[in-house]
């Protein structure tokens, strides 16, 4: 069974480098077999529905987790620790009357599954926000399986 | 010490069909002994403070429960193993000016102390968001404790 | 190595009553050696960005932890069983224009590492919400690690 390294590869993505945290945190922390990776926001700003359309906020969803996992590369060195998803938790930063939340983290999750096939399936909140750090349309707030 | 099943028949509750997830996503994740459910929403729709009393906010969050019952029901087959409640996520699609957030979220709380007793007590957090997938009122996002 | 107790004493912090829960929920739930605290609002009120200025928050952060420790303190007894922390989720009631959301969030994480040093560095989600219970300005929902 291949790896998260060897599926990145055979998709022909190349994960950046990884973005400083922008406070006091870190990128993730383990607990057990299970690590908890902060919330990350996406390069996309505006708010979706007003200066965002579904399209681009779903692209943003997508993009938002390749950044995640390139925080994740740089921080516990072997991508292929990771072996599914347990739960995400979007937030979107939108008007009062757009409504199709779901459809904005779907770019996040068939990627994931793309990922890591089953063991990506997961769980999953999402939640329409009035504000997000420095005006990011997406945040993303990831619980990963770790090999034990 | 009667399980869950049980205790539903002695409330006579009977819990509907499993609605379908609205994305790419499934309604449970299991990690260890915790099972983490996939956020929620009520059927109910509308803006707690507006177009929602407290009282149909409070319903919409009881209700909720049920809803996310029937979902384990259909995934992990036998409800009896669903021994306790860790952590309750409660957002409420509310106006800027609705204050009473956690007497909405004891709608759901007290549904799930009758149904588990003691081991239905949680942590819980409560937050008024600006929108929720589809309009609706309450979300309620819930870890659940497995038998082991 | 010093635990919570003797730290708190060094830094000359004292821990007030624990408030009462403001619904059907407790304080905290412990899975494993994971401590799950309710969240926890701050005593200060209003709009961060409006009425509340960023210092002002940062500092309700700083003294939300405060608040968490002492209902830990209540309920698990001995302080010093609590060996780090796992996640902070921060929701800030802000205005729409508000962006310095993980500024105010530094308040409570700038602490947790004063107080418990390399393990209190954490997982972290920043999130500006519409409303908090009863108009509050900053709420904290945090996963601390208990020993085992």
């Amino acid at each position: 069974m291949s790896g998260l390294k060897e599926k990145l590869r055979s998709l022909d993505i190349q994960l950046g480098e990884a973005k400083p945290a922008v406070g006091n945190y870190i990128g993730c922390k383990i607990a057990g077999n299970l690590l908890y990776a902060s919330g990350r926001v996406s390069d996309q700003k505006g708010k979706v529905g007003r200066d965002v359309s579904l399209e681009q906020a779903r692209k943003a969803a997508h993009d938002t987790v390749l950044l995640i996992l390139s925080i994740k590369k740089h921080e516990i060195r072997d991508l292929d620790r990771l072996k599914g998803v347990i739960k995400v938790q979007g937030f979107i930063n939108c008007n009062d009357d757009f409504l199709e939340l779901p459809k904005v983290l779907d770019g996040a999750s068939d990627l994931l599954i793309d990922l890591f096939g089953d063991n990506g399936r997961h769980a999953r909140t999402a939640t329409g926000v009035a504000q997000l750090p420095f005006g990011t349309s997406v945040q993303l707030d990831i619980i990963f399986e770790l090999d034990s």
